[in-house]
């Protein structure tokens, strides 16, 4: 099997599920106890709270726990809008957001909030004018994705900062989802972003959960409203042992940084110069202020689907873009937003690496790349 | 080790652990890709679904997971509220809802929401009456606990059914987190019940997982929106492995209900026999329509956290009321919301019993209540 699907979900790291397993059998006490399984929860809960702040150069207060990417994207759009209703109801989103942002943008229409997408250029990038033409006096919200997880183009989230600099009442969020593990902390975590969002199962964590960066002194209303847990900000009886697979999961994906990069740079220098051989495939992904772990393209007049199922005989698995578009057979709304026409859009594959992906798997998944290529002519 | 603290936080069942792991390392792909690893997650998804359906009486379209039970409560209260706004801005909760729901519906108000708390009796029930009083033709939901967390009281599920039979236009939410196990299904899902929330760490699960009943022809506005999953009702990337355990803890919560329920009452006799003969304590659990794995009761001028303590350094582990509230150190709400003065009620210890707990602990926690009781005498 050849797992290049990794944008969607990465395999858990066998350490992270150990973890996990290790802290259900023996440290499973409700943090909120006054008897000492409770003392013992807290102890692994504000540890691995000191470990993840310490590995993202942030203060553990700054840290709160989810579950997952959306409640986190959820959880700041919402209560960024719901704190700060009274001294404007104007947001901005770029229009390549996950849908977890732009749903919730959109959803906070009902309650009558104005949202504009930020335009972004024809290679995926926002584009910083019209961004900045967009802000209003009663802009209380920017929320710019770090990294696209459709094509892998990485978001100027420091000249962003920059503009927002000068603009200090605005709240500035990152979603920064697919970029842990991808580009370094200060390209998505810079001194003006006031809320980032992470999730573990993109980092060989366990699935439900993630947390939230949320800067000391930001004030953000509660989605999850109840005992009083994570500072009175996020309740629920805390999930201490995938909290603590987690910050494992991190500190490991964070070591292995430089030397995946390495090695996924080399592959995608092969795929790209391999895709350039076929004069019916388009490359969506770009070289420049690109991650080094997403390639995508279609086979001309071959719709997504095809390819991916045509591979999955083979046992390499890929996706069409995004895992959320994919069951709807949407075309990925990140390429529609660059301007690509629906019908090339709709040829549209995602290829993610991960961290133990290797060049030979890459060889075999471009050899019946070639042969796809060969049997799809006639269909065409 | 004596753990009676099993309506804070359950030990996993090892079975239960072992599902976790399996999935975790076999079945991680994301259910939402096109490939073989999706269809496998969603298969796996699909049968856990369908099993907790059916181990509850319901259709697995009616069974949607979340991340606990703050969540579910939080969902159904402000999902609610926000789906039927047009309709009315009412909202009836009761004065002893665990924070999940109360807080809920409190910050409702600064959306313009009116809330009203349904009384309950000296003993620890909703007062019918009072409840019916404050319908009003606006009221578009009524949330009623089926098991409260802090004294054990069983709430009148069937009863308040039947009040709101011939008032089809309110939506009916039930908090079943402290009930699955304790009570059978019907005494909490009734017909008439329209959503419940379930909590899997309640019963043996793993932290962090979740689930609400929500009667197919009810609509609920999302808490989460984003990809789509979940019917479009609760985006984010599916905890599989999670889920999974949870439908193996609810299994095994179920066949055990009739063994552990029989024990539990011969254990709450001793425990109320031996409680009656102190003369400076005080019972606030009643016998009928209580279960008979939650007993709470006070040393007279003996705070709570004292006699906590006072267990814990025998390795006896109860505590005082609720995990939430033990923490901020505020007596039980429940007490006081059944009139009980500010100082008794800040005595209230609560013992609660698990599917493991034996008649030869019991003794022995008897044993030590003696010594505890002889040794704070000279401190009353
Ligand atoms: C950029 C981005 N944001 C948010 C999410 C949502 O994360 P999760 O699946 O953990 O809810 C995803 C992944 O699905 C993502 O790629
Ligand atoms: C009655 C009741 N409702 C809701 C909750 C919240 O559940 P969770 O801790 O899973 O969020 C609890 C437990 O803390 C509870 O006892």
């Amino acid at each position: 099997m050849i797992y290049l699907d990794n944008s969607a979900t990465t395999q858990p790291y066998p350490e992270v599920l150990h973890t996990y397993k290790e802290v259900s059998e023996k440290i499973w006490g409700n943090p909120s106890s006054l008897h000492r399984l409770g003392t013992q929860a807290t102890r692994i809960l504000d540890a691995s709270r000191k470990q993840i702040a310490d590995l993202l150069g942030k203060s553990p207060e700054e840290i709160f726990f989810t579950s997952g990417g959306t409640e986190g994207d959820n959880w700041v759009i919402k209560g960024v809008a719901f704190e700060k209703q009274a001294f404007g109801k104007h947001i901005i989103v770029s229009a390549i957001e996950h849908p977890a942002v732009k749903e919730s943008a959109l959803w906070l229409k009902t309650q009558g909030f104005e949202v504009d997408l930020a335009p972004v250029t024809k290679d995926g990038f926002v584009d910083l004018e019209a961004l900045e033409k967009l802000i209003r006096s009663d802009t209380i919200l920017v929320s710019i994705m770090a990294v696209n997880n459709e094509i892998g183009a990485i978001q100027p989230i420091p000249q962003i900062s920059k503009l927002l600099e000068d603009r200090p009442t605005i709240s500035f969020h990152v979603d920064a989802v697919q970029a842990v593990g991808k580009i370094p902390t200060e390209m998505y975590l810079t001194p003006r972003v006031d809320f980032a969002t992470f999730s573990s199962h993109k980092f060989h964590g366990p699935r439900g959960v993630g947390f939230i960066y949320k800067k000391a002194s930001k004030r953000l209303t509660p989605l999850l409203t109840g005992g009083g847990q994570e500072q009175d900000l996020r309740s629920t009886t805390e999930n201490v042992a995938g909290i603590a697979a987690t910050a494992k999961a991190l500190r490991m994906t964070m070591e292995r940084f430089e030397v995946v990069n390495n090695r996924q740079k080399a592959m995608k220098q092969v795929i790209l110069k391999a895709l350039a051989t076929y004069p019916d495939i388009t490359v969506f992904s770009g070289q420049e202020n690109f991650t080094d772990s997403i390639i995508t393209f279609g086979l001309k007049n071959v719709r997504g689907e095809v390819v991916v199922h045509a591979f999955e005989s083979h046992e390499i698995y890929i996706s069409t873009t995004s895992a959320c578009s994919s069951k709807a057979g949407k075309p990925a709304g990140t390429l529609l937003a660059m301007g690509v026409p629906q019908k090339l859009a709709q040829t549209a594959v995602r290829v993610s690496l991960g961290d133990d992906t290797d060049m030979s798997q890459i060889e075999h998944f471009l050899t019946i790349l070639g042969q796809i290529d060969h049997q799809t002519q006639k269909i065409r």
